[in-house]
C-alpha cells in the first residue's frame, strides 16, 4: 500500500487547482490591503519558510516589491518596536497555529503592518486575527513531511505576486498549467530510481539551486534530512561557491535544481560541471539541454517560466525523498523525533 | 612555529582597537548620510555575509531599523528595478573587491540608495564608489580564513548601529572594553583543547545560536568547515528545533554559542540540555552559568553586553578551529581549493 506521503504527493495537482480556484477571487483585495505599501515581509519556519523564500525571489523580480524573511526573535524575544507602516507581512503557517508565527504576526499589526495569512486551517488564530486570510484547499495532511501544504502555499505566493505586479506579464496562464504540469512529472517518474540509487551510496549530500528557485533547493535539503534522518544541507549557488565547495569530493552527492529558463541556467549548468569534475555525484532537476547533459543523474523538470518553476521542480524531489527515505526502512511518514505542528519555544 | 592564521587571530586587540579608532570620528558622517531612512539593507558573501547577519539584528534591535540582507543575484542577474530611496546599503568585503558586491552597490545606488562601504583595502572599487567608506584597520590578511578582518567588520557595525541608534545606550562603552576582552580570552584558551578532541572525534558537527549571535554560529560553521574540510551546518536555535534535530544522535557534535545575557540565554541552555540528552556531543562557547553546566565542553565567553558580546565570542571559536586543522594534519593557513578573493560567477 502507497505511504500517506505517497498520497498526499499524488494529490497534488488537485491541490494546487483548488488552492488556484479559492484564491483567484481575492486579487483585488489584495491589492487594496497592500495600496502602495513598498515592502514585504514574510514570516514562516520550517518548510514555510522555504516558501517564503520563493515569494521573497518572486515578489521581488515580479512586483518590484522590497521583500524579505523576518527573523521571528525580533518579535518574540527582542520585542523591537520598528515602524511597518510601509510593510505588507505575509505570514504562512499549514496549521496556522505555530505559536511564534502567531505572535510576529501580532507584534506586525501593532507597528503598523497590514497581514495577510497563508495558512490551510481557516479556523486558526492566523488566519482569524490576520486583515486579510488566504485559505489553501490543501485538505488534511496526515504524513509529518509537508507536500501538498508546501506547494498549496507556493500557489498562493504565485497569486499574490500576480496580484500585486503589474497586469502585462501576469502570471495566471502559467499558473493555470501547473497542476497538469505536476501531474505530467507524478505520471513519468523520469530518473528517480537512479537518483534514489545514488543518494543510497554516500555519506554526505547537499543541495543547491540559485534566485527563484533557491528556496526549492531549501526545501529538498530539509525533506531529504527529516524524512531520511540523514545531516543534509541546502546551499545558494553563491554560497556553495564561496566556501564549502572546498569540501567537495567523491565522497559527496550534489543535488542541483535549476529552471528551465531564466539569467540562472548557465551558471547553474557550470556548477553542475565542476562539481561533476571534483568527482561529486551530480544529480539535476529541472533545466535546460545543457544542464542536464551535465549532471550524472537527471530529473526532467516542468515545462514552466521561472516564475512559476519551483511548483513544479519540488515534484521529482518529493518522489525521490519518499522513495528513498522506504529503500532505507524508514517510515516516511512518521520520521524519528518530529511532530505535526512545531512549537520552537515555550518561553 | 605558530601559523599564519595563529598570528592574525593572536593580532585581534590590536586591529579591533584600531578600527574603533579610525571609525569612531565617522560616525556623524553616517547620521547624516543615512538621514531618516528607515531600512537598512547588507550586501556580503561568505566571511562578511556572516558578520551581515549581526548587523542585521544589531540595526533591528538597537537602532530600530528594518534591516536585511540582499540577494546579490536580484541585482547581478535579474537586475530588478526597486525604489531604494528609503534604504541605506551597508556593502562588506574585505578586499573591497568582490564583483558581485561591487556591481550590488553600483545597482543600489542607481536605485536611489545611499552607499556605505565597508572594505580593509581603501584603495578599492567598493570604498572608491560608495557615498562612504569605512576603512578597516585590520592590516593585511594572509592566511585564507578569515579572522581579524572578521572582527574588524564586527567592529565597524557595532559602530554603524551605535551612530544610527538613540544616543542613550550608547554602545560605545562596551565597544572600549572589547580589545581587552579579546586579549583575555587569547590568553585564557579555557576548554579549547577538550574541544578539539570532541570535534576530533565526529563526522557530523552542527553549530548553532540565535538573535544577535545566529552570525557567530553560522562563522564558527563556515570557518570549521573551509579550515577543517568537512561538511558542518550553522543553524538557528529555532530552524534546529524545526526539523533537523531529528537527525541528532551520538554521532553528532553540536557547537552551541550564546551571550551571556539577553532575551535568549535560556532557550540556548535548554537547547543545550535537549541535545546532550539525545546524546550529542555539546560543546557550549559563552552563555551564563547554567549554559555552561549544560553543555559536556565549555569554552568561557567574553564579559561584555550580548548587543557586542558577537565580537568576543568568535575568538575561543577561532582558536579551536585554528587547532583542530593542525590536530587533522591540514594546513589552517591553506585549506584546499580556496582562494582570498572569491568570485562567483564569470558572467
Amino acid at each position: 500500500m502507497a505511504t500517506q506521503m505517497a498520497q498526499e504527493i499524488a494529490a497534488q495537482p488537485d491541490t494546487i487547482a483548488a488552492t488556484l480556484e479559492a484564491l483567484r477571487g481575492q486579487r483585488s483585495e489584495l491589492r487594496r490591503l497592500a495600496n502602495g505599501r513598498r515592502n514585504v515581509l514574510l514570516v514562516a519556519r520550517g518548510t514555510s519558510d522555504n516558501a517564503g523564500v520563493y515569494g521573497r525571489y518572486l515578489l521581488e523580480v515580479h512586483a518590484q516589491l522590497g521583500a524579505s524573511l523576518a527573523a521571528p526573535s525580533l518579535a518574540t524575544h527582542y520585542r523591537v518596536e520598528r515602524d511597518l507602516s510601509d510593510t505588507l507581512v505575509l505570514s504562512l503557517s499549514q496549521s496556522g497555529r505555530t505559536e511564534e508565527i502567531v505572535e510576529t504576526q501580532r507584534w506586525a499589526a501593532a507597528n503598523g503592518a497590514r497581514t495577510v495569512a497563508i495558512a490551510n486551517v481557516a479556523d486558526s488564530p492566523l488566519a482569524h486575527e490576520a486583515d486579510l486570510a488566504l485559505v489553501l484547499a490543501a485538505g488534511e495532511e496526515l504524513a509529518v513531511p509537508a507536500t501538498k501544504s508546501y506547494t498549496a502555499q507556493l500557489t498562493a505566493i504565485a497569486v499574490i505576486a500576480d496580484a500585486l505586479g503589474s497586469p502585462e506579464g501576469s502570471l495566471a496562464p502559467a499558473l493555470d498549467r501547473v497542476p497538469g504540469e505536476v501531474a505530467r512529472l507524478l505520471a513519468a517518474r523520469d530518473g528517480v530510481e537512479a537518483a534514489i540509487d545514488q543518494l543510497h551510496r554516500t555519506d554526505h549530500t547537499l543541495v543547491s539551486g540559485r534566485g527563484l528557485v533557491y528556496g526549492t533547493a531549501l526545501e529538498i535539503a530539509l525533506k531529504l534530512e527529516e524524512t531520511c534522518l540523514e545531516p543534509v544541507r541546502g546551499l545558494s549557488y553563491a554560497d556553495l561557491r564561496h566556501g564549502p565547495i572546498a569540501v567537495v569530493d567523491d565522497d559527496v552527492a550534489a543535488v542541483l535544481v535549476s529552471a528551465g529558463d531564466g539569467p540562472l541556467t548557465t551558471g547553474m549548468t557550470e556548477l553542475a560541471r565542476d562539481l561533476t569534475r571534483l568527482g561529486a555525484r551530480t544529480i539535476g532537476i529541472g533545466g535546460d539541454g545543457a544542464f542536464a547533459a551535465g549532471c550524472g543523474v537527471h530529473l526532467p523538470g516542468p515545462d514552466l517560466p521561472e516564475a512559476v518553476a519551483p511548483l513544479g521542480l519540488i515534484i521529482p524531489a518529493q518522489l525521490l525523498v519518499e522513495g528513498l527515505a522506504r529503500a532505507r526502512g524508514l517510515d516516511p511518514d512518521a520520521p524519528r523525533g518530529l511532530s505535526k505542528v512545531t512549537q520552537t519555544d515555550t518561553d
